[in-house]
């Protein structure tokens, strides 16, 4: 039995992203496990990160966030939606962030929690030791992660040619640069296109979809970032001379593309 | 004289981001154009888009928000917040964000000033044409935007090879995906780096450095983001076969690389 969080970021209870979290909780509930959800519209999330996340203040004349953030999460000052988020993330086996793809990232609400929930000392300067388990390690080592993202255009732009760009490399700011930064494996983003006109027989295929990806959640291999610590990068900045060598880029810190030469260039 | 708005995101008046605000009007001013602002939480921007954008629905049973955006914005329904900030936008000449990046993207706030103010109808499905007018086209044609950004970590850790990607390639869902969309020429980011722990010598360098950025504004090349309507997407998806014949990703999108061939790479 394992923990999965389902955090989701849309208000319609008839929009496809519901029917893809009822979905969820149903599979991995018959799977045996437990599942718990942060239905953040739902609960009214606070998407704006401010003052009033600082009740206690480490300098009351002038907010700095990273040091107020690190202040409060050290000394239990956080405020309590906060903490419980937080909670609910160290639980879970696995966090699925479920949204509706909006100019090419997350919907504000979902920005805002990651932005208000992703504390320094927690999921960046981990243990008070600046960067040092960035990329691989950290708070939320041994997680699993993944996003599932309506998207109202049709897959070809997104494509590896596509206008809009290859999905994967659009995401790459979450995956890689939010859940895979404190630590957690992050699977491929799983991806329903063409929602701007989808009808019912599509949508019955993209639940069975979305279930049957869902069966492999603790099986299926992430994304294979190169881990900061793993011997890539041996000042902790900069890509080794000899590793991807030439290579620029995002996909300079995917590992192992002869295995798996499609990790970021598939839509 | 031109007229050039700035958004900007951060609450502190102290802060390095204010600073450059007041440092880019007093600029622009001395220049002899006009500037208007939007400073997001100086106004309490409402960040999350949600039903209450739409007093006056299309289906009041099902929250859809393309259909419902593009009906308040055809319908003169949308709230006035909304409209205010598509009129400055419209009398602009030029659109700068100014903001902290924060887990790789946009504040929450800012992102939600996107999620409301894109229209539809405006920012995309432009005359209600679906995506005839994207990318190099639209509503915002002719408008220069451009990217300020201050960022905690060192430019080493966002150079061609540094461990989080280059800056300009994590911010190709903004630049390529937000402002291009709708017509606007994107200018290369600005960036200051290092805010984590900047002293007070290398604030006012990095007031210097803007100010003299802003001075060419409006003589600056912009990315050479390929247009949509130029001929290199004969069906609008995805590029021809002989238009960066055999390259994939995000960098395929950017012409004249041989002109211009760090135009995503450097940080």
């Amino acid at each position: 039995m394992k923990k999965i969080l389902i955090v989701h970021a849309h208000p319609e209870p008839a929009s496809l992203n519901r029917q893809l979290v009822d979905a969820a909780v149903q599979t991995l509930q018959e799977q045996g496990h437990e599942v718990l959800t942060s239905d953040l519209y739902g609960m009214r999330w606070k998407a704006v990160f401010d003052e009033d996340d600082f009740p206690s203040r480490a300098d009351p004349d002038r907010l700095h966030f990273v040091r107020e953030s690190g202040h409060a999460y050290a000394n239990g000052r956080q405020t309590s939606d906060v903490a419980a988020e937080q909670e609910k993330v160290l639980a879970a086996d696995a966090v699925i962030l479920q949204f509706p793809l909006w100019w090419f990232g997350m919907p504000a609400i979902l920005k805002g929690w990651v932005d208000r929930v992703w504390a320094y000392g927690l999921a960046y300067g981990y243990q008070g030791a600046g960067n040092r388990y960035r990329y691989g390690d950290g708070a939320f080592k041994g997680k699993r992660a993944m996003l599932s993202v309506t998207v109202g255009g049709p897959a070809a732009d997104y494509s590896p040619r596509g206008i809009n760009g290859p999905l994967e490399q659009l995401l790459f700011p979450i995956t890689h640069g939010t859940l895979f930064f404190p630590g957690m494996d992050v699977l491929p983003t799983h991806a329903v296109y063409g929602t701007g006109q989808i009808d019912e027989e599509a949508v019955a295929a993209a639940k069975a979809a979305w279930r049957s990806r869902l069966e492999r959640l603790f099986e299926e291999a992430p994304i294979p970032f190169r881990r900061q610590n793993g011997g890539d990068y041996p000042d902790r900045h900069v890509l080794a001379s000899d590793v991807a060598a030439g290579q620029t880029g995002l996909l300079a810190h995917v590992a192992d593309r002869r295995t798996a030469p499609h990790a970021l260039e598939e839509a």
